[in-house]
C-alpha cells in the first residue's frame, strides 16, 4: 500500500502541481442552536431516580481493594470482604457536582488544545479496532505501519481534533504496544494524546510521554489536562483492577478520564432504552464519583455507549433509531449534571458503502443534537467496532465538514439579504455575473471534497467511479499532503530515550 | 426488467415461502420535538421584511391577464398593458392569513387520507425525474412500464404517504401523458393523487378524474381537498400563463397548491442563503396570496427548494449545508406564516452510493428537523432530478424508517427503567433470557430492511453483497409483494371511460 501510495505521487508531479485536498479550516465547532431534548424534566429525574435506586440497592462490584479502601474512607459504607459496594445517592451527587463543568484539553502544540464542555463539539477518530482495510489492500490485522498512517491523516485532517489509538496493533507484544501507541500520536501528531488506562504501569508512563512531549513539569501538567483516557464500565455494574488503577493514576495527576459504560441494550443492559439509559447513568455516576473522590475536581466526560443489540445475533447494531435515542438522552444526562458529554459516530457495516453511510450520518445527527463535546469513532469506523476503513474517513470527513459548515450561523445582515441585488436582476434574469455574486461566489458555499455533482453522461464516461472509489483517492491525497509536525530535538531524543528504555524493561501488564 | 422479476420471483417460490419485508407499518407520523430554529425572531422578522420590500419596490410578472384582472379586482394596483405587479405588503399579509393552517388531504381510500400542518410529517417518493435505472437494466428515459412499476412501491411501501408523478414516461405524447400520469396512481395505488398545473384543462382533467376515483360529487369535492399539484415559480420573480391558469382551476376546486419557487442561490437566486430565502419568500408569498385572492381558504403549502449550485459547473447541488440551512429556515418561515410546510430529502449523485446516500441523510434531518409537513423526493431521487434510482427507493425506505422509529417518543415509566431487572441480573450477568427481555425483544428494536448485521467473514463468505446490491433484493421483493388495491367496478369503468374519450378527443395542451 505504502509503495503505491508512492507512485500515486509520483503520478500526480508527472502531471504538474495538484491542488490540495479543499478542507476546512481547523477551527472551534460550535452548536449554536439548543440541544434536542427528547425527554422532558420529570423522564431525566425519573431515570436519575432510578439508576440512583440501582447504586442503592444493588450497588456495583469494584474489584480493586485500594479502591474500596479510598471509598470507605470517604464515607461509603463498604463491607470488608466484599467486592458489591452500594452507595448513598447524596455522596453520588456530591461527589458528582465537584466535577468541572468546562475545561481545556492541552496538546503538544498549544494551537491544537481544545475546549470540552459548553456547546463545543470535538471530533475525534475512530479508536481500537483490531483490523484494519483499503480498497486496493483489503482487510489486514492491526499493524504498526497502518496505524502511522491512520495517525498522519488524524494530523493532516483538520476536522480530527485530537487523536486516539486509532487502530490495535496487534503484531506488537501487548507489553510494550503502549508505548507504541502513545508515542506515535506524539510524533507522527502535534493534536491531543491518549493513552489506555489498563494499570497503573501503563498509564503512568503515558502520562510521563505526554509531559515529555510537551516540555512541561509534573506541576504544569497536575494543572493542565493533557492526555485523555476511556474508561468502560465491565457492564453491567462492575469496575475491573486495572481500569480503577488507571482511573486511580489519571484522577491523581489531573488527567482527563471519560467513563464510558457499554451498556447494549438487550444484552449487558436492559432490553428498554430508558433501562439501559438507567444503568448507563447509575455506572457512569458511580465511575465519576469514584474518580471526584480521589481526586475532587478531576476532568472528567459522561460517556454514553448505549445502542441495540440485532436481537437475531446477539451483535451490536448502530446507528439505529434506539442508538439515536440513546445518544439524545445521553447528552440530556450529561447537561443534567453539567459535565461533559461524549458519544459516537458508528455504524455496524461490513463495507463502506450505503449501509455504513446512513448509519454514519444518523450517528452523527444524534451526536451532534444532542451536544456532544467529544464526538468519538468520527472517522473511519466499521463493522462495529471491529475495523477501521481509510476509504470511510474520506466519507466521514465529507460528512463531519459539511455538519460543520452547517452549523455556522447565517448572516443576516442587509447586504446578505440582497433585496438591491434581486431588484438589479428582475423577473426572469439570472444572478450568475451580478456584481453580488461575484464579490461572493468563492467563499459562498461549501467545497465538497469527495461528491461528484458532474452529469451524468461526463461522470460515466469518466469511468463512473463510485464514491467509495473516489474516497480511495482522498485519503491518499491527504496522506500525500502529510508533514511531520516539528518537535523540539531534546524532547524528541527524550521522549525516544524512554520509550527505548521501557521497552528494554519490558515494558507492563495490566497488573503491574 | 419485469422478466428478471418474475424469474426472481419463481426462484423464491423455488426455496419455499418468503418472508415479507419487514417494513413498519402505515402510521401517522409527527415530530413532536421542537423545530430546529437557525434564525432569531428578528432575523425571521427581516426576511419577512426584505421580501415584502421585493414585492413592493420590485414585484413580479404576473403574464396571465385573467390573473392580473383577479388581482386588480381585489385592490391591487395592476398597470392596464403591464405585467410586472408590485404589491402592497398589507394584501400580502392579510391574504397569506386566510389560507388554513391545517387540513386533511383525501386519498380515494379514506384510510389513506393524511393531515397537512402542525408537527405532522408525510413523506412523498421521487416526481417528475425524465429517466430512471436501476443496477441491472441500467439508465434509460422514463416510460410507462417504469412508472407502474414505482407506483407500485409507492403502494406497497408504507411509509409512502401520497403519490406523486414519480417518473415522467416521456415516451407517451405530452397532450395525453397527463392522462396517464394521473389514471395510473387512481389505479394502481389507493393513496393521495397528484396532478400537473400545466394549463387550465389539463388540471381539470384531474380534478375529474379523482373525483370519479373517489366516488363523490363535485360539491363534496369542493368540501374535501383530494388532489394536490406543485407550482415551481419560473424564478427569479415571474409566473407564466399555465402555471397560473392551473393555480386558477385548483383554487377554484378548493384543491392542495403546493407553491415550490426553484431559487437555486447562485443562478435564480441570490448567492447568500439570506437573499435566496429572501426570494424564496417574496414568490411564495405572492403566489399563495394569489391562490388565497382566487379563493380565500383554499388549501396551500409553503414550498421551499432553495439550494445552492456547484460553482464550477453552474448545477444544483443538494443535501449541502447551504441546502441544510435553507430547509431549516423554510420550515422556519412557513410556521411564522402558519402555513404547512414542504421541502425535500435531495441529492445530486449520479450512482445509489455514499454520496447518494450522504447528501440524501443530510436533507432527510433537515426536512424533520424543520418540521417539514411534506417531504417530497423521500424516496428514489437522484441527480439533482434527473433520474429516479429503484435501489435509492430501498436505501430511502431504510433511512426514513429509521427516522419514524426515531422520532417516537421513549417509555419512562417505571417498568420501562428496569430497575429490578438490573437488580436481577446484578454486576457481571447479562440480559439475554430474562423475563424483561423475554417480554419486549420482538418489538423493542427497529428491524432493517437492507442493512446487514452479520459479521465480517459471514458477511464476505456470503458474496460480499454490498448495500446498492442488496437493494436491488429489496425493491423487487416489495414489487412481488405488490398487490392492486380495491376499485368499485363502475367506478373502474367511469375512469377508464373519463381517460379513452380524453384520448381520443386528443387530450390537452398546457394553452388549453
Amino acid at each position: 500500500m505504502r509503495r503505491s501510495r508512492r507512485q500515486a505521487a509520483g503520478r500526480r508531479k508527472d502531471e504538474g502541481a495538484s491542488r490540495k485536498v479543499p478542507q476546512l479550516p481547523w477551527t472551534v465547532v460550535r452548536n449554536p442552536y439548543p440541544a434536542m431534548d427528547i425527554a422532558g424534566p420529570d423522564d431525566v429525574e425519573a431515570i436519575h431516580d432510578a439508576s440512583m435506586r440501582v447504586l442503592e440497592e444493588t450497588g456495583i462490584n469494584i474489584l480493586l481493594g485500594e479502591a474500596r479502601d479510598i471509598l470507605r474512607d470517604s464515607g461509603v459504607a463498604v463491607t470488608p470482604g466484599e467486592t458489591r459496594v452500594r452507595f448513598d445517592r447524596g455522596f453520588i451527587e456530591e461527589a458528582v457536582a465537584r466535577a468541572p463543568r468546562q475545561w481545556t484539553l492541552h496538546a503538544r502544540n498549544p494551537a491544537r488544545n481544545r475546549v470540552m464542555g459548553g456547546n463545543h463539539i470535538n471530533f475525534f477518530p475512530v479508536a481500537g479496532n483490531p483490523n484494519v482495510s483499503d480498497l486496493e489492500g483489503g482487510r489486514r490485522a492491526g499493524n504498526l505501519a497502518d496505524y502511522r498512517d491512520l495517525l498522519r491523516l488524524a494530523q493532516v485532517i483538520n476536522a480530527v481534533h485530537g487523536c486516539t489509538p486509532m487502530l490495535e496493533p496487534v503484531e506488537v507484544d501487548p507489553d510494550i504496544r503502549y508505548l507504541d501507541i502513545v508515542g506515535e500520536q506524539l510524533f507522527l501528531t502535534d493534536k491531543i494524546a491518549f493513552g489506555y488506562s489498563l494499570g497503573r504501569r501503563k498509564i503512568r508512563d503515558a502520562i510521563d510521554m505526554v509531559r515529555i512531549a510537551r516540555g512541561i513539569s509534573e506541576a504544569v501538567l497536575l494543572d493542565e489536562p493533557s492526555i485523555w483516557t476511556v474508561v468502560n464500565c465491565n457492564s453491567p455494574l462492575q469496575l475491573d483492577v486495572p481500569m480503577l488503577h488507571g482511573m486511580i493514576e489519571m484522577a491523581r495527576h489531573n488527567q482527563v478520564i471519560v467513563v464510558t459504560p457499554f451498556t447494549l441494550a438487550g444484552a449487558m443492559a436492559p432490553v428498554t432504552i430508558a433501562g439501559a439509559l438507567t444503568q448507563q447513568n447509575a455506572e457512569a455516576l458511580a465511575a465519576i464519583a469514584f474518580c471526584q473522590t480521589v481526586r475532587p475536581g478531576t476532568p472528567v466526560v459522561y460517556g454514553g455507549f448505549t445502542s441495540n443489540v440485532d436481537m437475531k445475533s446477539g451483535s451490536p447494531a448502530f446507528g439505529t433509531p434506539e442508538y439515536v435515542k440513546a445518544v439524545l438522552l445521553g447528552g440530556q444526562m450529561a447537561r443534567h449534571y453539567a459535565l461533559p458529554y461524549r458519544s459516537s459516530i458508528v455504524n455496524a457495516a461490513n463495507w463502506p458503502d450505503a449501509q455504513a453511510t446512513y448509519e454514519s450520518a444518523m450517528s452523527l445527527w444524534a451526536t451532534v443534537q444532542g451536544h456532544t463535546n467529544m464526538v468519538m469513532h468520527s472517522f473511519g469506523w466499521m463493522e462495529g467496532g471491529l475495523s477501521a476503513s481509510f476509504e470511510k474517513i474520506a466519507i466521514d470527513l465529507e460528512m463531519v465538514q459539511t455538519m460543520i459548515k452547517a452549523l455556522e450561523p447565517v448572516d443576516f445582515s442587509e447586504p446578505e439579504l440582497a433585496v438591491d441585488a434581486i431588484a438589479d436582476v428582475g423577473p426572469g434574469g439570472h444572478f450568475f455575473g451580478t456584481r453580488h455574486t461575484l464579490e461572493r461566489y468563492e467563499t459562498a458555499f461549501y467545497e465538497p471534497i469527495l461528491s461528484d455533482w458532474r452529469n451524468f453522461e461526463t461522470w460515466k464516461s469518466d469511468g463512473a467511479i463510485d464514491t467509495t472509489r473516489r474516497a480511495t483517492r482522498v485519503w491518499r491525497q491527504l496522506l500525500d499532503e502529510y508533514e511531520t509536525p516539528d518537535m523540539d530535538p531534546g524532547i524528541a531524543e527524550e521522549l525516544t530515550a524512554f520509550i527505548r528504555r521501557r521497552k528494554q524493561e519490558g515494558g507492563a501488564t495490566a497488573d503491574d
